[in-house]
């Protein structure tokens, strides 16, 4: 059997569930290359499984994958991966190349920023639209589809959590600083007033963490805010409720004229 | 101080943060009715955290938390919630009430059917449009706002995850079953083949515990399948990825010309 099992967004964000499946597997494999959890490193979650632990770089997964699915189907094999197992995108493959071969696979899911943004911001779920990520500027071109999701979301009243690019490995992370600059270089080059300087905007860092910093402002006053360590994400909020704004004010320590600004 | 705290999907879970910060608390509530968790009782729930556990109705939360918040103000309070706390909208004034007061609010997040619908059907979360729950016609006319957000999606070539209507404390929850006669009901209405018969649908019940069931098929179809017991919910696909197919083939046993019915 394969297990994908769930880190969440901290150092015990592993759930109950996750924690008894993992210990029960033949071989434990982690991957911590998809996402940032901060103060989590293979020391830390050797101690909290009480087992040795094996640690994947994206190319054992991504090129070779086939003695993890071999191994699935012979013994009991768990993946441990950031957040909710899945959510990045990386992982299906496995999960059908091991269903193909009629390998059971399980799935134990943790938090994710996904639905933690939620309750970080106050934002209600039923108002996001499309989730994004802001990628680096490849090759000279701006990754302008960030631009169209936020206008259509934008157009449509919903608030939109942008994701920030991270490539752990290279030891790279995007600022909510860097951030806000290439969606400024987008603004003079599109120039529909989608990241005007007075775009009401939410930077959260590390959410989930005992640290976590979740701030509302302009735009052009969140690029110079300080958030600390990673991981950073943004959200545009789209038309906001009272209770919204509310929560905005009192959990994001929004600027009290932020029903003009929205 | 008062903690939110999340109780993931299952009966496990909770993450072990939420465990540890909910033994160092005086004193413990949980709330039930937000959403149901399978085989979760106020009994196992006892067991699992090791400590008395005192059971909150609707009612005390929305009319009378002013002790809780009181309460909170003198010592630990948790107030442990099914999924992650506040994706479910009705306790932010909770929250927003204790910051106003000075109180500390930590919220520990834990798995929700927000995040854990992409891991279970495949479906990339990137591709999904705005959530919504599916609620009964009341006063004899149909929600049709959920059409609405469903066509707004298709439109875009978003899924849309489609929550169904519980009441917990009634004894009520809605069915995929019941759900799709509603779909079909605000089809004859609107028609304008967004729940038409062949429309690609995903139903999902029990997602997080171990007798889960994603089944992909024809609106029509999917109607008659048995699902079992709460809490279920639909996904209307929009444009899907090759890799989305694959998984939907694989996860949601979809029939083999899902392509062409998608």
């Amino acid at each position: 059997m394969l297990k994908l099992i769930g880190l969440g967004l901290n150092v015990y964000g592993i759930t109950l569930e996750g924690l008894s499946e993992a210990r029960s597997c033949d071989k434990i494999y982690v991957e911590l290359y998809t996402s940032i959890i901060p103060n989590l490193n293979l020391d830390t979650l050797r101690q909290i499984i009480g087992r040795d632990i094996t640690l994947l770089k994206r190319r054992d997964i991504e090129e070779g994958s086939d003695y993890i699915i071999e191994e699935a189907g012979r013994y009991d094999v768990a993946l441990l991966t950031p957040g909710d197992p899945l959510v990045a995108t990386t992982h299906i493959s496995l999960v059908i190349e091991a269903r193909r071969r009629s390998i059971p696979v399980k799935i134990v899911h943790s938090s994710s920023i996904i639905s933690a943004i939620s309750g970080a911001t106050g934002l209600q779920i039923y108002n996001f639209g499309r989730v994004i990520t802001l990628t680096r500027a490849a090759g000279g071109s701006l990754p302008l589809s960030v631009y169209d999701v936020v206008e259509d979301n934008l157009g449509r009243g919903l608030h939109t959590l942008i994701l920030l690019d991270i490539d752990v490995e290279a030891g790279y992370w995007m600022s909510i600083s860097e951030a806000v600059g290439i969606l400024e270089a987008m603004e003079s080059i599109v120039g529909k007033n989608i990241f005007s300087n007075d775009r009401l905007t939410v930077g959260v860092a590390r959410i989930g963490s005992t640290d976590a910093v979740v701030k509302a402002d302009k735009l052009s006053k969140i690029k110079y805010y300080d958030f600390g360590g990673p991981p950073h994400s943004l959200v545009i909020p789209g038309r906001l409720h009272f209770m919204e704004v509310k929560a905005l004010i009192c959990l994001a320590d929004a600027p009290q004229d932020l029903l003009k600004i929205a």
